[in-house]
Parts: structure tokens; sequence; C-alpha cells
């Protein structure tokens, strides 16, 4: 590897991930390849003030990645994949060379970037500095990334909780899930979570501190787990899988409930959707269900910080990550994310500076 | 018919009509029974604070009617029926007998009331004053009563509409429909509707001023339908009937649209429901639905008259009521609300005072 002179950047050898065809049914490792383009010279052309060219140390497996590998995928925060091309995701980065003014040589982001070695990023609105380097920087692709950053919009702002309210988190050992759960316990409510091995149950209850958890996969009747860890009901509901999951909960929710609808990683791999029988219970308990995607609240993130930096300082927050080294194992680790292979936050190490 | 002293009212004849039984799957006129108790004897107890004793004129068809005709039925802002009594509804009467002092003799009242001649209302925080009397008395059984003050609730207060959006309704010409209809038109908005018959069709665009509307029996597709009548997508959508139109609007929404569910009437008669199988757009294109029920919209009532009151002195709205006369023929009017006979807002006409 070698860099060129000032006026730009040469990188001889650049491992990226491409996406092979588009997807159907459920995603597979071979849909994606893993090349090296040895030649590729990569240069900030002079006066080129929207362009940043950065190092990947860490890549973000995220479940929404796959409906960009969809043909008809509709594509709003991020573009699309395109066969032959490659696939992109959140992940955090070092400058090497930067035309953009707000960026400077060494410092670190966190972004929407390739998933290869070296990217050259020119959609610049979608790069975040690093605020705070105290912190583990793999942080920044989870806890105080996109799946952090989603989890608060998703939970404070989306579902206006109340201390004491009943919640219940699907997924919950997932990125966004865990910490859905510890801020619903910071805000003083009870928490129940479904996961879909013992052993992340085991976590759940552990670790992460909610009162109670299910392992799914076990259960004869989603609506009748739910009736057992909430005799009650339901308050709020933060969905990241949907199908029965979410039909389940609909029958368990109480009067004025509202459902925050993050994910619905259970249908991501279906050639045809799982219907939802109960939403009648929509007008019958005034239930209020509002889906959001976290690109369009990214105005709110110095507000996330303030909030989640001193739980973290004070140790008030679990935050567990699952790290696969090596670009040619990313392929792999995304797929692991929809098997529930995965035990905490999946990223991909590719360099630690 | 007799009445009696200054301390009750006796009351010789009163036909009422009855569940007979539980009902599952299609409700039935054999489901109900009309019955005339001859001898009953109706008093005002000296001292009875909480009753009001009324004649009533008007009975409302209501589709909510058929969910309290279940076993399991959840009351919230109506109790349940219960087979072998009189079951009830919203109706417009006049008072024969107060002790409640805010109600006088000869008052006109809207209310919750039985579906029979006369009825002793213990509820007294349901019945509201009739204000305006320059309106034929029966719109208080649809325009200025439950079902205008649920247009007015479920589209201007739940889905902040705004000029120019896109607006959806289905069951456009039932008693709600007709009026969320009109409604947006008057907000600037463009609005197309479904219904079940093409002469519903034609009412929608001659009398009620939709921008279009749609046969949905005859389309092969409602999302090809709804794609037709809303190339650049809907902003709105309210919801009177659930299911499949729920599933296609799903697939038409424009990014941040609203869906106010006020109704399921396709869902009400079936054993199992359909299943709705798109709810994923919620999340990509950030939708928020929103179930209500209008009992808990009261305190907004002075301010909807406000709104519809110089509407109808200006002939801004149209409504159109379809009358049944008789007690004995309640059953079939309620009824073929769920077959769609009925054109306009389905009522039962049992006096004019």
């Amino acid at each position: 590897m070698a860099f060129g002179d000032e006026n730009g950047v040469v990188v001889k050898r650049n491992k990226k991930v491409l996406l092979k065809k588009y997807v159907n049914g459920f995603v597979e490792e071979s849909d994606m390849e893993v090349v090296t383009n040895e030649t590729i010279l990569l240069e900030l052309p002079q006066g080129s003030k929207d362009i940043v060219l950065v190092k990947n140390l860490y890549l973000s497996c995220d479940p929404f990645m796959r409906g960009l590998m969809l043909e008809m995928s509709e594509s709003h925060y991020m573009e699309a994949f395109v066969p032959g091309s490659v696939i992109k995701g959140f992940g955090v980065s070092r400058v090497l060379k930067s035309g953009h003014p707000n960026f400077k040589e060494g410092e670190y982001v966190w972004a929407i970037t390739g998933w290869e070695e070296y990217s050259l990023i020119t959609d610049t609105e979608k790069i975040f500095k690093i605020p705070f380097t105290n912190v583990p920087l793999s942080y920044y692709t989870g806890l105080l990334g996109m799946t952090g950053f989603t989890a608060y919009v998703g939970f404070n702002e989306i579902c206006n909780p109340k201390k004491g309210e009943y919640v219940f988190v699907s997924a919950a050992s997932g990125a966004v899930g865990q910490i859905v759960g510890q801020l619903a316990k910071l805000m003083g409510c009870y928490v129940v979570g479904s996961a879909g091995s013992d052993e992340k149950v085991e976590l759940l209850k552990t670790k992460f501190g909610f009162d109670d958890a299910f392992n799914y996969k076990k259960e004869k009747s989603l609506g009748a787990a739910l009736k057992r860890c909430f005799p009650k009901g339901i308050d709020i509901y933060f969905d990241n899988v949907g199908g029965a999951t979410l039909d389940a909960a609909l029958l368990n929710m109480r009067d004025n409930g509202r459902i925050s609808a993050c994910g619905m990683i259970s249908q991501y791999n279906l050639e045809e959707l799982e219907g939802v029988h109960f939403l009648v219970k929509m007008i019958t308990k005034r239930l209020t269900m509002k889906g959001f995607l976290v690109g369009d609240y990214f105005n709110l993130y110095p507000k996330f910080l303030e909030v989640i930096m001193p739980y973290i300082k004070n140790g008030k927050i679990t935050y567990l990550e699952d790290k696969t080294e090596g670009i040619e194992n990313a392929p792999a680790a995304l797929v692991g994310l929809f098997t529930g292979k995965n035990v905490g936050k999946q990223l991909v190490v590719l360099a630690d500076e």
C-alpha cells in the first residue's frame, strides 16, 4: 500500500464486498463476494470539496441492509445496492485525506461507508465526527452510532415513555433491543424482552437488567407468553421483528398503548410476508403505531449523546459486541444476523486504527 | 299508553329489540328479536337524581354495535350487550321526566339509549343536550351526533391534514365516510373514496363532491386501483374497513403518511380475521397509524359544532340519510349495514316528536 502525492492518494490494494445479484428469499453468503482490486487508484481530484478518503476500521452489520439487496428496494436514507458494486453500511473510519473543511486528516468519523478497506465518501452529509474517543471506537458502530441512536429515537422520542410503564422489546438481545431495554429500565419502566435462544434470555436477565425475558422459539403461544409476562398488559411495544410477535403484542396491549415500528426482521427474508390479524385492536385499545427511520432524526444526535454519555461513564449501560475479524468474513457475519447467530451488536473489525 | 302521577311514570307498552344470543360470524336478523312488554312499569323513584326517562325518536345504526354482540366483547365507552336484554346505541330522544337538574321535560337530547320506544337512562354523562333545533332532529344520530363527530375527530384531530394533501376514504358513502370526504374537500385536499356499488360511487362523485371514487367490488386489484387514483401516493388514509383495503393503502402511502384507524367493518363478521401483510411499509415510509374511539374526545364536541354548523347553514355540507320506519324493522336495518344495503346514514324512525 502506498499513498501518493499532494494531489491525490493512491491505494494499491482495496479488498471489498460486492453484491453478486439481487436477493430473493433468505440472504446467503454466496449472494456476496469478496474481491481485491489490486490496481485501484483512489484520488482526490484537486478542488474536490465534497470528497473524503477514509480507511475503514469497523463495519456495522445491520438488518436494514437486507432490504437494500432487493431489486425493487425502496431506498430512502441509503441508496439500494447494485449487483457488481460494493455494498454499504455504517462504519467507523479514519480520515486519510479530505477535501471537506469539516474533516481533517487523522480524525475519526462514523459514516455511511463502503464494505471495503478504503472508501471515498462523497455524501459528506452522512459523515459524523466522533466527539469522544475515551470509549472504544467500535462503539460508534453501535451504542454511540446508528443502533444506539435508533434505540433512543425509537423509544425516548417516539414512544413517549413514562416511569412505571410496561415495556416489551423483541429481538431484545440485538444491537438495538439491548439498549432499548436499558433505556427503559433507566426511566423506571418494567421491561420484558424476547430472544431466540436460552443463552440470550439469560443475558437479558443477568447482564442487561431486564425484569423478565423469554425464548420465543420455546413458547407454544406468543400471546400466552406475553399474557404471563404482562398480566396487566403492555404500554409500549418496541417492535424489531413484526409478524407473529406483533400480532401477539396487539392482543396484549393496554389502552392508549404505543408501538414503535423499528424493524421487522422476521419478514425481511420471506418471499411472501406473514399477515398480521389483530389490527382491529388498534381501534378498540386506541393504539398508536409509528414507523421511523433514524436518518430523519440526526438533528437529535447531540441530545442523544448528552443522555447516553453520562450513563456510559457511570457504568449504567452494559454493551455487548460480537466481533468478526477480517473483511473476508463480513458476508457470513451479515447473514448470521438473520439466523440469530450473533449475541449482541454484530460488527466486523478491519483494523484498529 | 298512560303516564302516571308526580312520583313516577307508567308506560304500558314498550316495544324493544333484544339480543337473542351472542353472535359469531355474520350478524343476522334472527340474532335479535322484537318484543313488546305490555305491562312494563317505568318509574322515576323519588329523589333519583341520575335518572332521565326519554321517548326515543330516532335510533342510529352503527357498525360498532356488532362488536358489542360478541361473548368476549371489549366494552369501552359502551357496555357489551347481554342476551335477553335490550340492545343499545346512539339515539335522539325527548325528555319525558327527569330527576337530573340539567335535563328538563320536553327538551331534546342525543344519548346512548335503548333500542326501544321509551328508555330510562341512568348514565347521564352520556346524554347531550341538542343545542340547535333549526336542523332536522335526526341529524343528531349522524352529522351532528356520533358519526359526524367521529369524522371530525378522526380526520381533523387525528390526521393533522393540510391543504393540498391526498386523502383516501374507504366506505366513503357511509355515515362517517361521506362527512370525512367533505371535511377534506373543505380543507382543500384531493379526495378519493371507495364504496361497494356503482350507485354509491356515483353519489360520491356527484353529490358529495369527491374528486374520484371507485367500486372496490369491480377492481381486480385494490392496489392497482389506488395507484390509478393516486399516482403520487396517499398522504392520509381514513380507514373504515381494514383488511385487504388497508393492505392496498399501505402499498400506496407516501412518506410520513397518516392512517386514521376508525373502523374495520370488513372484519367484524369474520370468524377468522384477514391478515395485513405490508406493515413493513410503516417503517420504510415512516407512517403513523392511530386508532381512536370517539368517546374519548367528547370535550371537543363544542369545537366540532363551531366548525360544522356554519358549513351546514351555508349549504357546504351535503348529508344523506337512509331512514327505516318502525322498531320492528330495526334489526334488518342494522344487519343491512354489513351487506352494504344502506346508502348514507342508516337510522330508524320511531316517532317524530
